[in-house]
């Protein structure tokens, strides 16, 4: 059984959101998201077929929703439930 | 859909530890722990059934297993994969 550490690997230049899978299972992937001010395009909606658990750990970041339509605002240690196929996208994260 | 804090709601005194489940599902739980100090008797091993993936947030810990025989340090951001069956015990937690 091996340590690692969540705030490591981080390159310091980051010209796309890097996506990298902790942990995969049959019914579960845990995947670390690290962005650096990126962010979605106006009607750019993830539509997804699974259910997501995501937690803030560092920066903050702003998701938008279609159904009810909001924006969410999520600073560190927030974290939220999103419902498959609930639509959303990725308004804005702190350079 | 609502945000919440993992941070919050952490009572100033913690005569045990504190086991908060944040999202349950068939296949799957996500539970928060907080611990002040707490750790697990010498031999008093968890010998859990399903799988277990961990990560320390804040704070410090050192977990023991028995196979291989070790003891793991965990600062913030680590994070652990334990496989069910996997005897293990927190041997300290930061106060």
């Amino acid at each position: 059984m091996e340590v690692k550490n969540i705030l490591a690997d981080i390159p310091a230049k980051l010209p796309n959101e890097l996506f990298t899978t902790l942990l995969q299972g049959e019914q579960l992937k845990i995947e670390r998201i690290v962005s650096r001010g990126q962010s979605d395009a106006k009607d750019d909606w993830y539509d997804q077929e699974t259910d997501e658990w995501v937690i803030l750990l560092q920066g903050e970041a702003v998701l938008e929703f279609i159904e009810p339509a909001e924006f969410k605002q999520l600073n560190a240690g927030d974290y939220l439930f999103i419902p498959a196929h609930s639509k959303h996208r990725v308004d804005w994260t702190h350079p």
